[in-house]
């Protein structure tokens, strides 16, 4: 099948090679020309505009920054919609706001393509190794038609009903999360303060209800556990920035909703704090570095 | 061997009934007779204050309901350290603040007695069933001595390293429950409103980074798992005042150590809210209520 | 002078009214007939699109709901900037965020018109009586020539600085204003629950430091002031539905500049739970009813 | 009269030097030497002992840290109760929380001693100045007998209502001024962010709904006005680490009462967060510095 791929970044670049090693026909566009041009040495074919990537896919994928990237790419004069052929099912990569992940699918719907929301987790690591997982709103019909595609860049291809409910997926888990991830750094560095072993309370923790995630597998609190960003000056990972995108999103959506969602408003001020005064490039558990011992400047 | 139990309320008097099953010689006290009569008619001899029965222990635990109790039982004119002979251990399983319970081990030790503290989790389904976790603070010779006690009262017995740490661990570990609980209300709530089926989100959440006891054990969306408060109205499980109460332990704490603890001081104050205009004495998972549709009356 | 009005709602129809009894020629425009034809009867004329609307202005004033609106009504094919003559100054009263304020007067700018962002506060009632405050954005010699037209619809008409300013002024302030209404909640709801009389509390605060505008002229707690929304059931007023909406502005610049604002953020979770749970219509000193005591139906 | 002062530290020394210049007979007592010979040089008595010092007092004044340190003195074996004469009657001018001024004034009441809980406000320069404010829990006839010697150190002396609620009053003006503290900072910080001259924001928000004692009379932003600790690098003024002394008090009342105080929360791990990261002993209004851009070392 001839796939397009619009969007060559850190993430995209790296999923559009394993369609390649896969044997997969590629059309490539970036408004990068470096971009273009590593993937075009891997076999692809290199598009001129989106317009023309679109016309001439058979199925196309984007994998682009923020809501308004994908609002442009899709309805723009030399956009997806304006070069697409009718029929050719769309799949949206990017992590953007469910409204406008619907709208777009809505407008694309009508315009006679099916198009489905499938963000991912796994991080650039992932996206390398053909890991990530994607969680995927779409048709039943649309998600039968993807996920072979798909699972050669992804290992769990997770549908969560109809379109946009990929990016709600996503927030969701990403809210609770971040809100696990400080909840951890305040209960480790209280108990820390207050005499015991850090690895000794990870260890009890890690056995008894306060268990997740953010204890048991990625424990912010430095000599706790090897080969997370903890043990490595919080490089690599999950970048501190990337989670306070991902809680504007969260927050945002829960304002379209009228819903309440007090400790994650706590989380993403806590990480916008972190951002100013630490550094947001850092991986998210950095976070911690609020609550340990440390003067301003 | 001859122990003395101090508490015979909802969770001291099926633990206390766990040692006289066990075949253990045992004298009880507690301020109210009916408690006293029901272990007495178990098998245990019934002192007449506390002074008497730490005269009579060769072993000594106290099961009490908040520090100021622990400290009239161990302190009084009436109380162990006025009737214990030097030498017997003592045990405190009461969940209370650490520096309380640092506090007596030290007035304990000065009178020649090594104490722990030892806090359970597991409720009183875990009490009765003998399944109960204790979070021990002792020595590493004294924990040698309890251990086998307090293994016939529970299945999994961990040391936290030197006096006060048990309370330490167990209140780290509640404080980032409540957090997580509240996250998990948050991001279900959240993801419903938004139009997630909550059954898939959970599915979703509990193979990803999200992941956590709260929403993979205890998920308080109903109907989402059997088996859990939130499928039988949130009737048993822990009640939502007894997370109250431990969350002021870790508060107070936290302001003792001087530490911050964001997420877990706005968590405080939802439960509290909740304990005011919802009901206490439901299961905390019920916190979710705050979140979900409902009206003031 | 002939002015153009655009949008006639309940801030706008009055303010116009104003602004015919000051004998000024007014062009209006709505997409409300009703709202155009009470106009029309007081003397204004109607025109069939904001394009007429603007081609017929001297000065044109806009008084819309939201972002969307105003860059619609300055940007749409129809718009103002399709019909208005250059030179002509724009003055929109809307309250907005300050980003698309800057964007549509830096538009406007380039179109050849100068353009003020003057939103207002004081209420309906200040609309009707002519007495609101504008906080006017806008370099100083435009401020000049619009300073007496405001004037016939406002007593205070302050020059904040440059473009977006005066949107930056109002959220601030009611960010502010929000943190204030809450925080005299709590300490008023704990004072009474601890025993003091509240007209007493509020007499101490008023004249100490903790006074402000939302304790000595607007005190929530029903019985202490006579003639505020606390002693008419929380009717009329600035409704708390309202204030959601200034305090998702006010986070909204504040993610968008990257600065904190914690207690901003916790301050809009608690209108957001207020508004699903009470009544998002009551004034905004109804908030107290979130600490007081009431049972969820 | 004779009056007795015990607890000569910052507070109390230059309170009790305005009793002996209006002409009363002094007997003092602290734990420090050098603060009692300094009074001593001025004309005071030196009692060995509180009991002592009781025993001579016609009217006895406490002015002391904390709860315990006001247990202490009242029932310790040589302290006050242990030496007063009954009907003399009793001040405390401690901040603590009202529970426990509710419990020492009920024993000393049960001794026949009225008493008074009448802590102050307008730190060591109204101490000096003999300018406080007391906020004043006591019986009608009681507070009669003692404002005349209040007004000696004070120039606001108001009856708060019964035992304790001076206290009451105290610790809620104070969170309500923790709040509007941080709420300055939050829209002082996130207004210039946006653009607008701080001096002109703070304009605005005085002469608008957000006027509040922090905006206009303490403003914490440096540069908006004169002769406070902004203006002056914080110094002088009252420390960071008192208002979290008072936030703990407010936060244990508001347990203690089963009320929430959501913001106060947030505000007290706020304060707890300067205060181990930037300087406690500098000005409460310094907890702008969370805010303003400075990296963490």
């Amino acid at each position: 099948m001839k796939i397009t791929f619009i969007g060559l970044g850190n993430m995209g670049a790296p999923m559009a090679r394993n369609l390649l090693k896969a044997g997969h026909g590629l059309v490539v566009y970036d408004l990068v020309p470096a971009a273009v041009a590593a993937l075009v040495g891997a076999g692809a074919s290199a598009a001129k505009s989106i317009k023309e990537a679109a016309a001439r896919a058979e199925l196309l994928i984007t994998m682009l920054p923020s809501s308004p990237h994908v609002k442009s790419a899709y309805f723009g004069a030399d956009g997806v919609l304006a070069g697409i052929a009718p029929g050719v099912s769309l799949v949206d990569s990017s992590t953007i706001d469910p409204q406008t992940a619907r709208e777009v699918a809505s407008a694309a719907a009508a315009h006679g393509n099916p198009m489905a929301d499938a963000p991912v987790s796994g991080g650039t690591g992932g996206a390398a190794a053909g890991t990530l997982t994607f969680m995927v709103g779409a048709t039943a019909e649309l998600f039968e038609r993807i996920e072979p595609v798909l699972a050669l860049m992804g290992k769990n291809i997770v549908h969560c009903g109809a379109s946009g409910n990929g990016q709600v997926a996503k927030i969701c888990n990403n809210l609770l999360l971040a809100i696990s991830m400080i909840g951890v750094s305040e209960a480790m560095n209280l108990g820390a303060s207050l005499g015991i072993d850090p690895k000794v309370l990870a260890g009890i923790i890690n056995t008894s209800s306060g268990r997740c995630w953010s204890s048991d597998t990625y424990n912010p609190y430095p000599g706790v556990m090897e080969s997370v960003p903890a043990a490595r000056g919080y490089t690599g990972g999950f970048g501190a920035d990337l989670m306070l995108k991902d809680l504007g999103l969260a927050l945002d959506a829960a304002k379209h909703a009228r819903q309440p969602v007090v400790l994650g408003a706590v989380a993403q001020q806590l990480y916008q704090m972190f951002s100013a005064r630490c550094a947001g490039a850092e991986d998210f558990s950095a976070i911690i570095k609020l609550y340990m011992q440390r003067k301003f400047q």
